[in-house]
């Protein structure tokens, strides 16, 4: 089992958030807390702090992940989660508004659309999501279902540090909910589920030579020749799960072999990067991909299996029609994994176009946040 | 043109080579002076002070090279020449003499024969060759064909630095002659000629996209199948120049591509090297080249013309009957080619195992020594 560092008291006001504030202004307020992965902790410190003064929550603080819970004792749970944590800052801190002209927009990354934006590193990728969480938590003491409120660090590195994963091993029982949903950002849309990912190194032995005298060696990179072959060929396959498409892709991401200009190589490697629709098991995964190349030495370096929508479930379904608009499948692997690992149904709905996290000019539509906020009230919200 | 040092004025009898000793001892005393590409002036100083106490041969020093010619007015004229550096010593030097058993032969590479052996660095490649060179140089001092004897610099290194290729460039009448010899080993055989060879960077180009989402991208990787799938297929020829059969080969020796795990890479290069028999000019393979990778990006960075073995002119003929035993192709590139881009015949012969050239446990077969001695004397030796 992982160890964790012991439990951090973090009051000092230094950073004191204001969640009665509009949700844009509180979203400012995260971005312009630097965190990224692995510096994590005066965030963290601001968040506990927060949620810790508004009296309703249970709070609980492992390493840099802050929990915090209703416990109403109502039937059903629901698991809300967001990572504080962003990749590298280049340049992109403060943030401030910009406005997106058509002009712009037509310039830009396919479906950006004109209007009001803050931008900076975070603002996508997922302060703006947690900054809507935040919101929600602070104003609904008493929401529909119960509600178990993540906040963690450490997603945009290794998946052994990651901190949602790690609370998923120390405390499972904190995960344990009916549905769950992750803020990662989706334009203000409901993306269910994700692909598996397995990583692979496919590769070829030959035998040296002296490139003058080829015929005494075996050439290893001619030898790769069916490799690249087969996945030219290969047409990946679109999957319905649960109601929802999930496009597959099969790809070398890297190639390498060689020893000297001169000389024929003795070893070539495939790099290969396998995302295969959550109807699939992991096993069934690397039983799919050894089978595919072989004949060659396969080495699955990495998996992460995927997660189904878990729509058909009738807690989620609840979800989508309350926040409107149509489910989509997510294809990038996100940590709703984990909660499907768990049992538990996820789905993710933040703001933000994907396209735009971890770039540079990294910026989020204003109405997007707003929308969001919204859907979750709307979902928590106590019909009563 | 190339900037060559000044003359560097050399006796100071530090290193006094005896070259009226036994050829295997004189091999000895060049191998244990150390002489490193880019540190030859001790063992340059060291031949040109030998030659210069002869008194019938005219000396001349350029860098690290020296040049000693009969002025004998004779109808023919034959350069014979050989390199004087070695690659790095890696603990094999002082030499030493070995004895090679029955059972060390056959676990040895292919061919090795039983006997005695001088080992150490640069007593294949090639101060034996060079010792040959020099004790006949000593002794006949009127040769059947006037001789321009050339002991030069720089030979393991880039060719931009090479000295028979300075030489060539500042003072290419001193290679002119009818017929040359140069000394690389060739286990006591005559070789003719040598391939030409070329390398060439061969690339394909797509576009990056998020391997979650391959199909916004365009696999580069992949799109290099048909380059190796080429390459397997391609059977390369034996083609018959001048009576010799030169195996050619077309080789990738280096690849790459990729940018990280999860990203649908937009270059692959696949580095190729040609080897191409000497019938064929450098732009009819740079052609051939082009048009075999007709549809992909060919750079050439490197091209090297190949050497006609010459064996039809009568003085090369003349040559390899006095030396006696067959004729064979050169596989390898060697400086013949110099020769050869001035209209001179040149062949490769020389002691040792070209196997054993570079290896840590390079040895010479004593008896090869002697027999190449014998050659280069029975063939310049006046029969008058």
């Amino acid at each position: 089992m992982p160890e964790l560092p012991s439990p951090v008291s973090a009051v000092d006001g230094r950073d004191g958030l204001d969640l009665s504030a509009d949700v844009v202004e509180l979203t400012r307020q995260l971005c312009d807390i630097p965190s990224e992965s692995g510096a994590e902790s005066r965030i963290a410190d601001a968040v506990e702090a927060a949620v810790d003064a508004l009296g309703h929550l249970r709070v609980l603080r492992f390493g840099n992940t802050v929990v915090a819970r209703t416990e109403l004792g109502r039937a059903t749970r629901v698991a809300i989660a967001g990572h504080l944590d962003t990749v590298p800052i280049n340049d992109n801190l403060p943030t401030r508004f910009v406005t997106v002209t058509e002009e712009d927009a037509a310039a830009d990354v396919p479906g950006t659309r004109p209007g009001e934006y803050l931008w900076g590193r975070g603002t996508v990728d997922m302060k703006a999501g947690v900054a809507t969480q935040l919101r929600v938590a602070a104003s609904l003491a008493a929401p529909r279902h119960d509600v178990t409120w993540i906040w963690y660090d450490n997603e945009e590195v290794e998946a052994s540090r990651n901190g949602l994963g790690l609370l998923s091993q120390v405390r499972p029982d904190l995960l344990h909910a009916d549905f769950a949903i992750l803020g990662e950002p989706t334009n203000g849309g409901v993306e269910g589920g994700c692909n598996g990912t397995l990583r692979a190194d496919v590769r070829t032995h030959g035998r040296r030579a002296h490139s003058a005298r080829a015929w005494a060696g075996v050439n290893a990179i001619h030898l790769a020749a069916p490799i690249l072959e087969r996945l030219a060929d290969y047409e990946p396959a679109t999957k319905r799960v649960d109601g929802l498409d999930y496009r597959e892709g099969l790809n070398a991401t890297r190639i390498s072999g060689g020893v000297a200009g001169n000389v024929i190589p003795d070893l070539c490697t495939v790099h290969v990067n396998y995302r295969f629709a959550p109807s699939m098991s992991l096993d069934e995964a690397c039983a799919f991909l050894e089978s595919f190349f072989d004949g060659f030495d396969v080495e699955i370096v990495d998996r992460s299996p995927g997660a189904r929508p878990g729509l058909d479930a009738g807690i989620a379904r609840a979800f989508a029609d309350a926040v409107g608009g149509e489910v989509r499948a997510k294809f990038g692997w996100t940590d709703v994994a984990r909660f499907s690992a768990l049992g538990v149904p996820a789905v993710n709905y933040g703001p933000g176009d994907p396209q735009k996290a971890h770039a540079d000019d990294e910026r989020v539509a204003l109405d997007e946040i707003r929308s969001v906020e919204r859907g979750l009230r709307a979902y928590l919200e106590d019909e009563a």
